[in-house]
Protein backbone atom coordinates (compact mmCIF):
# COMPACT_ATOMS: atom_id res chain seq x y z
CA UNK A 1 0.00 0.00 0.00
CA UNK A 2 2.97 2.45 0.15
CA UNK A 3 3.46 3.20 -3.92
CA UNK A 4 0.00 4.08 -6.26
CA UNK A 5 -1.83 6.16 -7.81
CA UNK A 6 -5.31 8.88 -7.32
CA UNK A 7 -8.32 6.83 -6.32
CA UNK A 8 -11.05 7.14 -8.89
CA UNK A 9 -13.88 8.13 -6.18
CA UNK A 10 -17.37 8.32 -7.63
CA UNK A 11 -19.10 12.05 -6.32
CA UNK A 12 -19.74 12.03 -2.86
CA UNK A 13 -20.34 12.18 -0.25
CA UNK A 14 -19.01 9.25 0.55
CA UNK A 15 -16.58 7.84 3.61
CA UNK A 16 -12.04 8.39 4.20
CA UNK A 17 -10.49 6.03 6.14
CA UNK A 18 -7.23 8.47 7.14
CA UNK A 19 -4.31 6.27 8.76
CA UNK A 20 -1.16 8.26 9.34
CA UNK A 21 1.52 5.88 10.89
CA UNK A 22 5.27 5.93 11.99
CA UNK A 23 7.08 2.92 10.70
CA UNK A 24 9.62 1.80 13.79
CA UNK A 25 13.15 0.49 13.04
CA UNK A 26 12.13 -3.07 13.11
CA UNK A 27 9.86 -3.88 10.26
CA UNK A 28 9.91 -7.28 9.01
CA UNK A 29 7.24 -8.10 6.94
CA UNK A 30 5.34 -4.76 6.72
CA UNK A 31 5.48 -4.17 3.48
CA UNK A 32 4.55 -8.05 2.46
CA UNK A 33 1.78 -7.60 4.75
CA UNK A 34 0.55 -4.38 3.46
CA UNK A 35 0.61 -5.29 -0.11
CA UNK A 36 -1.44 -8.17 0.90
CA UNK A 37 -3.97 -5.64 2.53
CA UNK A 38 -4.19 -3.36 -0.51
CA UNK A 39 -5.06 -6.37 -2.36
CA UNK A 40 -7.98 -7.71 0.07
CA UNK A 41 -9.86 -4.20 0.87
CA UNK A 42 -10.15 -3.97 -2.82
CA UNK A 43 -12.51 -6.91 -2.56
CA UNK A 44 -13.90 -5.81 0.46
CA UNK A 45 -17.98 -4.69 -0.32
CA UNK A 46 -18.22 -1.00 -0.88
CA UNK A 47 -14.57 0.00 -1.23
CA UNK A 48 -13.92 2.66 -3.85
CA UNK A 49 -10.20 3.22 -3.86
CA UNK A 50 -7.72 3.96 -1.76
CA UNK A 51 -4.13 5.90 -1.90
CA UNK A 52 -0.56 5.71 0.04
CA UNK A 53 2.35 7.33 0.28
CA UNK A 54 5.26 6.76 2.58
CA UNK A 55 8.30 9.29 3.27
CA UNK A 56 12.12 8.42 4.01
CA UNK A 57 11.27 9.66 7.39
CA UNK A 58 9.27 6.89 7.66
CA UNK A 59 5.52 8.66 8.46
CA UNK A 60 2.83 7.16 5.70
CA UNK A 61 -0.24 8.12 5.51
CA UNK A 62 -3.10 5.78 3.51
CA UNK A 63 -6.76 6.52 2.91
CA UNK A 64 -9.11 4.46 1.53
CA UNK A 65 -12.41 5.65 0.31
CA UNK A 66 -15.79 3.66 1.35
CA UNK A 67 -19.26 3.58 0.06
CA UNK A 68 -20.66 4.24 3.66
CA UNK A 69 -20.22 3.64 7.68
CA UNK A 70 -21.20 -0.28 7.23
CA UNK A 71 -18.47 -0.24 4.09
CA UNK A 72 -15.80 0.69 6.67
CA UNK A 73 -17.10 -1.83 9.70
CA UNK A 74 -16.91 -4.80 7.14
CA UNK A 75 -12.99 -4.22 6.16
CA UNK A 76 -12.58 -3.86 10.28
CA UNK A 77 -14.27 -7.26 10.79
CA UNK A 78 -12.38 -8.97 8.18
CA UNK A 79 -10.05 -11.39 10.29
CA UNK A 80 -6.96 -11.01 7.96
CA UNK A 81 -6.78 -7.69 8.47
CA UNK A 82 -7.46 -8.02 12.55
CA UNK A 83 -4.49 -9.61 12.73
CA UNK A 84 -2.48 -7.71 10.19
CA UNK A 85 -3.55 -4.78 12.24
CA UNK A 86 -2.55 -6.38 15.54
CA UNK A 87 1.08 -7.11 14.82
CA UNK A 88 1.41 -3.52 13.30
CA UNK A 89 0.82 -2.59 16.84
CA UNK A 90 2.50 -5.35 18.19
CA UNK A 91 5.52 -4.94 16.06
CA UNK A 92 5.49 -2.54 13.50
CA UNK A 93 4.22 1.00 14.39
CA UNK A 94 5.90 3.49 16.70
CA UNK A 95 2.52 5.49 16.81
CA UNK A 96 -0.50 5.77 14.09
CA UNK A 97 -3.75 7.84 14.17
CA UNK A 98 -6.62 6.51 12.33
CA UNK A 99 -9.35 9.02 11.62
CA UNK A 100 -13.14 8.16 9.86
CA UNK A 101 -14.41 11.21 7.97
CA UNK A 102 -17.21 11.91 5.84
CA UNK A 103 -16.19 13.16 2.73
CA UNK A 104 -18.14 16.26 1.44
CA UNK A 105 -16.57 18.07 -1.85
CA UNK A 106 -13.99 17.00 -3.76
CA UNK A 107 -12.30 18.21 -6.93
CA UNK A 108 -9.36 17.41 -9.12
CA UNK A 109 -7.18 18.01 -11.87
CA UNK A 110 -5.45 15.85 -14.04
CA UNK A 111 -3.06 17.16 -16.63
CA UNK A 112 -3.93 16.25 -20.54
CA UNK A 113 -1.58 14.15 -22.34
CA UNK B 1 5.35 20.13 3.69
CA UNK B 2 6.86 16.59 2.77
CA UNK B 3 8.11 15.31 6.36
CA UNK B 4 6.75 15.20 9.53
CA UNK B 5 4.71 13.78 12.27
CA UNK B 6 0.98 12.86 13.36
CA UNK B 7 -1.02 15.65 13.99
CA UNK B 8 -2.12 16.45 17.66
CA UNK B 9 -5.13 16.64 16.63
CA UNK B 10 -8.71 17.41 19.31
CA UNK B 11 -11.45 15.27 19.52
CA UNK B 12 -13.47 15.14 16.65
CA UNK B 13 -15.70 16.64 14.99
CA UNK B 14 -13.26 18.67 13.10
CA UNK B 15 -12.52 18.77 9.41
CA UNK B 16 -9.80 17.19 7.21
CA UNK B 17 -8.43 18.60 3.88
CA UNK B 18 -7.07 15.88 1.91
CA UNK B 19 -4.90 16.54 -0.99
CA UNK B 20 -3.49 13.98 -3.32
CA UNK B 21 -1.16 14.98 -5.64
CA UNK B 22 1.18 13.26 -8.44
CA UNK B 23 4.57 15.70 -8.88
CA UNK B 24 5.48 16.01 -12.65
CA UNK B 25 9.50 15.61 -13.65
CA UNK B 26 9.85 19.50 -13.40
CA UNK B 27 9.17 20.72 -10.31
CA UNK B 28 11.80 23.52 -9.72
CA UNK B 29 10.57 25.35 -6.51
CA UNK B 30 8.05 23.03 -5.24
CA UNK B 31 9.96 22.20 -2.13
CA UNK B 32 10.58 25.79 -0.94
CA UNK B 33 6.94 26.66 -1.89
CA UNK B 34 5.24 23.26 -0.04
CA UNK B 35 7.94 24.52 2.97
CA UNK B 36 6.74 27.97 3.32
CA UNK B 37 2.91 26.76 2.96
CA UNK B 38 3.57 24.77 5.94
CA UNK B 39 5.13 27.34 7.99
CA UNK B 40 2.01 30.00 6.74
CA UNK B 41 -1.12 27.02 7.00
CA UNK B 42 0.23 26.91 11.00
CA UNK B 43 -1.15 30.57 11.31
CA UNK B 44 -4.15 29.86 9.88
CA UNK B 45 -7.04 30.74 11.87
CA UNK B 46 -8.58 27.28 13.11
CA UNK B 47 -5.51 25.15 11.89
CA UNK B 48 -5.57 21.95 13.95
CA UNK B 49 -2.31 20.23 12.69
CA UNK B 50 -1.43 18.98 9.48
CA UNK B 51 0.55 15.71 8.13
CA UNK B 52 2.48 14.87 4.53
CA UNK B 53 3.78 11.83 3.00
CA UNK B 54 5.43 11.23 -0.20
CA UNK B 55 6.65 8.41 -1.29
CA UNK B 56 10.06 7.40 -4.54
CA UNK B 57 6.87 7.19 -7.02
CA UNK B 58 6.09 11.03 -6.46
CA UNK B 59 2.79 9.83 -5.24
CA UNK B 60 2.18 12.46 -2.23
CA UNK B 61 -0.75 13.17 0.37
CA UNK B 62 -0.59 15.70 2.58
CA UNK B 63 -3.93 16.23 5.22
CA UNK B 64 -5.00 19.72 6.93
CA UNK B 65 -6.86 19.29 9.78
CA UNK B 66 -8.94 22.15 10.16
CA UNK B 67 -11.94 23.44 13.54
CA UNK B 68 -14.75 23.92 10.86
CA UNK B 69 -15.62 24.80 7.10
CA UNK B 70 -15.03 28.70 7.75
CA UNK B 71 -11.45 27.80 8.75
CA UNK B 72 -11.03 26.26 5.27
CA UNK B 73 -12.69 29.23 3.53
CA UNK B 74 -9.95 31.03 5.36
CA UNK B 75 -7.24 29.26 4.34
CA UNK B 76 -8.33 28.75 0.42
CA UNK B 77 -9.06 32.28 0.62
CA UNK B 78 -5.02 33.43 1.54
CA UNK B 79 -3.59 35.50 -1.42
CA UNK B 80 0.00 33.61 -1.21
CA UNK B 81 -1.86 30.07 -0.70
CA UNK B 82 -4.02 30.58 -4.17
CA UNK B 83 -0.39 31.84 -5.69
CA UNK B 84 0.97 28.95 -4.87
CA UNK B 85 -2.04 26.67 -6.14
CA UNK B 86 -1.72 28.15 -9.03
CA UNK B 87 1.45 27.69 -9.92
CA UNK B 88 1.03 24.14 -8.88
CA UNK B 89 -1.58 23.64 -11.58
CA UNK B 90 0.49 25.57 -14.09
CA UNK B 91 3.77 23.84 -13.46
CA UNK B 92 4.43 21.18 -10.62
CA UNK B 93 1.45 18.25 -10.90
CA UNK B 94 0.42 15.65 -13.15
CA UNK B 95 -2.99 16.01 -11.18
CA UNK B 96 -4.47 16.27 -7.93
CA UNK B 97 -7.33 15.26 -5.96
CA UNK B 98 -8.81 17.20 -3.12
CA UNK B 99 -11.44 16.14 -0.95
CA UNK B 100 -12.93 18.18 1.87
CA UNK B 101 -14.34 15.56 4.63
CA UNK B 102 -15.95 16.28 8.27
CA UNK B 103 -13.95 13.50 10.60
CA UNK B 104 -16.88 11.59 13.24
CA UNK B 105 -14.38 9.43 14.93
CA UNK B 106 -10.84 8.79 15.44
CA UNK B 107 -8.51 6.95 18.11
CA UNK B 108 -4.84 5.96 18.11
CA UNK B 109 -1.83 4.71 19.33
CA UNK B 110 1.50 5.68 20.26
CA UNK B 111 4.48 3.76 21.73
CA UNK B 112 5.56 3.95 25.05
CA UNK B 113 9.15 5.34 25.03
Amino acid sequence: MDTGEIANTPEPPYYAVIFTSVLGPDHDGYYETAARMAELVAESPGYLGHESARGEDRLGITVAYFRDEDSIRTWRDNAEHAAARARGRAEWYDGFELRIAKVERAYGFRRAE
